[in-house]
């Protein structure tokens, strides 16, 4: 089981919470130090047990720490990690963000050619990606074994360390979580089809539902639409990083959809009976 | 309370099995038939308490009937209705057929204008629709509660003889469902929104998403796609009966998805932002 000093939490909603509560409930790190951006934000943490300490000293939060783990909305965690390589040069830096490629790229790249600036190197940050999101956000919906049984995905790139990957993959096993490595392009195509899709199709359904029918709806309604119930500012970033990847997933989308229209049009119900079936036996595989 | 002397269940399913146990236990009828086309199936129903008798004799099944309830898959519906008006001409009719129009239209048209054939007149029949469908199927999962708080449509036409209309409402509230009425054009377009078109995505979207990732598949993939798991025979049929109202609910869906992809490609985050919040507002309209 790894064995940490020190780890600190920037972001303590759902997930930094959730790692947070397991990590001291697992007793896996001696002191989980939250740091937020406003002060309620750090009592909430608190409140829920999901930290020892809260501050909005991000200097404070993260020094000393061996692990700081960036949970922040996507487009903050690049921002993050830079600043905290600078202030714990010895700390190893990890992410929770739905999207990696963009991230990992700009984390290890200087914005310009000369810029004197601190960044983290492959042996220190390798990021991650939980795959326990829920459209219930903020620390009161946070829970210790919100990882147990779920896959983490960390995103080595070729260069990194074994041993890195090593440590932060155990570091993840010790919250419950099974963990899949894969590179960080090959991430974010996997994850525009399984996840970001699935956003962009679930608001889709939702805004295009006339709303004098609302009442008309039912179980089979709400489930193909909980996730458009998630915060439209998280969810337009992650969109907005995985835009190349989520397009494509989109065209193979339209591509079954159109299929089962023009099976439905031409009457042909032996192939939409086939498109149907297909789909189903995708489903089934998943379980309830 | 409606009080029934015999009634009659056509097709004993998730639907026509819970509306057994509900009459069973709540003493609304001193007699519950089941009439399926299989013996396993009568015996399932039998064994899981939806029926006090089951026959696969459908002339035996419904003679005596005071009220009959075809919960067959929706293309067996007219069919079945057309039967029972022949064989007991004095008892209620009605179906739990999620489409309406198509059913309503032909139970009550001769197929051809010297068909000397028996149906159903306005004042026997009136359609229904419970709300209440689950990707389960089969005897099995059927519960007596499950029209509890549900909305049944029920669809009068024109001419249709309140009395008749009350008297199905009432049975319907007697179940626990609560009852709406709208004419079957009306319940074909808002359903077609509401229930069919998030079928059809779901299917399209599980039948999209390339099987070397399912595994990577979380919660919000699983809650959009569970409703591919339902039966495929059944929901051609739908889709089928419902075609042109769906391809209408279809071009609304695509128009959204398109103008949040046209945010997304133009960076336009405002109006993805937007397009995002009113989502998630209609969603947050139905509840958890």
């Amino acid at each position: 089981m790894p064995d940490f000093r020190r780890v600190a939490i920037v972001g303590v909603g759902l997930i930094g919470g959730s790692i947070g509560k397991a990590l001291r409930e697992g007793g896996i790190a001696s002191e989980v130090v939250g740091v937020v951006r406003r002060q309620a934000s750090g009592e909430a943490a608190l409140a829920c047990g999901a930290v020892d300490v809260a501050t909005t000293n991000f200097v404070e939060g993260v020094q000393g720490s061996d692990l700081v783990i960036a949970a922040t909305p996507v487009d903050r965690i690049v921002e993050t990690l830079r600043s905290a390589a600078f202030i714990e040069p010895r700390a190893l830096l990890t992410d929770v963000g739905s999207t990696k490629a963009q991230i990992c790229r700009e984390v290890m790249t200087p914005d310009a050619p000369d810029a004197c600036q601190a960044r983290p190197s492959l042996n220190h940050f390798v990021g991650s990606h939980p795959l326990a999101g829920d459209h219930r956000t903020g620390p009161a919906a946070a829970r210790s074994d919100l990882l147990h049984g779920k896959v983490v995905v960390v995103t080595p790139e070729d260069e990194t360390p074994p041993g890195l990957v090593e440590r932060i993959a155990e570091f993840w096993q010790s919250l419950g979580a099974e963990v899949e490595l894969l590179d960080p392009e090959e991430h974010d195509n996997a994850l525009a089809a399984t996840s970001h899709l699935p956003h962009l199709i679930a608001s889709a359904l939702a805004g295009a539902t006339p709303e004098t029918w609302l009442r008309l709806a039912a179980t089979g309604w709400g489930d193909t639409t909980r996730i458009a119930a998630s915060s439209p500012e998280l969810w337009a970033q992650i969109f907005q990083q995985n835009c190349d990847s989520l397009r494509d997933a989109l065209r193979r989308f339209e591509h079954v959809l159109g299929s089962l229209e023009a099976a439905l049009v031409s009457g042909d119900q032996a192939r939409l009976l086939h498109l149907l079936q297909e789909a189903k036996r995708r489903r089934d595989a998943l379980g309830d």
